[in-house]
């Protein structure tokens, strides 16, 4: 079995070295993993630090048995925009990994839709490109296969067989839902700290910020360093829900605006009380 | 030499824990570490947990050399105005290790103010209470002193000594100016945080919250966590300041929201290109 991967930054790295370090899927015959990356830099980079067995061009990839599509939702589209039937072969299983789903399936044409999966790992670190790929990333994480039901069943077969030979666990949910869910989540809470780190950078010089910083700035701070490139796409593919979610956000962060100026210091302490609840399972 | 810890929680009891396992503290002849918490149960705790030597009343707290307030801010204030000139010999220092200092430092009567040392370790975990104490959490942290010029320079020396001795790095701030920063560094972030968290309870239920939960919700949640009880008395004494950095990040959260209003990806894109230079130093 050959495996493609296109996009060879953190996610698309770190899936090549997970795939090449598992003994489970060793077992499963992964004959060669190619990998394409449009930038040639982090071809290199990735061929350099192991990630994958050879860089090829596109349309190589194309002839892999599995192909994971690792780089931002734009391109995801405009890269099955641009397929042709004679390019796949009906066997076929293609991954797309992107953070939000609904406008990615809704851009497959039908006859690629059985070899299709739609597929959210959730995890990541801040950091991005070839370099800070690692093998452990997918381990014990929690991966969202979205309308599974539109896919071919051998094809959800397969993409369920590498998730979890490489440590996942599997969750099947609508792309909607996902989408509607992962906005409040995961998508918002980036575009906070980027916020909070701007407001930061905007008042206070470095040595300051340096100066002061603890745990809980490093925390709030930490995601603001993730890709801009690939959260442009996911924001721009889940607008209505981000901005829902940020509206429900603002709710919350109002109330204790109004807490805060009418001195109502028991009204905060139970709101804080509340948030603490988080405790109980996270 | 004796030391009092007034205030047995994370705070208070990691330091009666640093204070013990620093040898180059011990060699300074720390004889006895009493310690006294107005709550029956965390003084048990504390003692089990061996955080101190001894738990004693206030009143023998105030014949040791050296004191910590290590109690919610409106708790040090009372602490305070409750002592008489007799109470306190004139070498004594007292330490008190609030998050925010302005208000603590006003409170002082003019007779205590050489004995006193305003400070504020930076550091701290969302956990609290004597069980959350840990002899590591002062190491290679920043301890600001504030307003050390209308301390005694005996008093700040020991203060110093004890900090430093314990692996802290020490820096010197007006509380005017600790205030107003720490309310954007530290204050305001955990708002942020306990919003988030609220919000998020409000629109999901916990099994969503952790099928979907990543690293990222995990780092924006995790001071959610904190301790009202304190975080409530810091909120209320370094309102104006907390309420002024709100302003700052709504700003820059209204910016992001108009971005994505306005469909201006490649304006968004520079948002976050700009937040990711907090990269360059931290």
């Amino acid at each position: 079995m050959k495996i493609g991967i296109i996009g060879l930054g953190l996610i698309g790295g770190s899936m090549g070295l997970a795939l090449k370090n598992v003994e489970s899927i060793q077992e499963r015959h992964i004959s060669r993993i190619l990998g394409y990356d449009n930038n040639p830099l982090h071809a290199q980079q990735a061929l350099n630090l192991g990630l994958v067995d050879e860089c090829v061009e596109l349309n190589e990839i194309w002839q892999c048995d599995v192909i994971f599509l690792s780089v931002p939702v734009d391109g995801i589209v405009e890269i099955i925009s641009n397929l042709q039937p004679k390019d796949i072969d009906e066997n076929t299983t293609i991954i797309d990994v992107g953070g939000a789903k609904v406008q990615i399936l809704a851009s497959i044409p039908k006859w690629l839709r059985q070899n299709f999966v739609g597929a959210h790992p959730m995890c990541g670190t801040e950091f991005f490109g070839p370099k800070a790929a690692f093998s452990e990333l997918y381990k014990n994480g929690i991966v969202i296969l979205t309308d599974v039901e539109q896919s071919g069943v051998y094809q959800v077969e397969v993409a369920k067989d590498i998730f979890i030979g490489i440590g996942m666990k599997i969750l099947k949910m609508s792309s909607v839902e996902h989408d509607k869910h992962i906005a409040l989540i995961s998508h918002m809470p980036h575009i906070i700290s980027y916020a909070l780190a701007n407001a930061t950078l905007a008042q206070e010089d470095p040595q300051t910020i340096l100066a002061l910083v603890g745990g809980g700035f490093r925390s709030m701070s930490r995601i603001s360093k993730s890709s801009p490139l690939m959260w442009k796409d996911v924001f721009k593919h889940n607008k209505h829900n981000v901005l829902q979610a940020m509206a429900y956000f603002q709710e919350k962060f109002d109330e204790a605006r109004n807490l805060l100026e009418n001195d109502d210091w028991e009204g905060l302490e139970a709101f804080m009380a509340h948030a603490n609840t988080l405790h109980k399972f996270l």
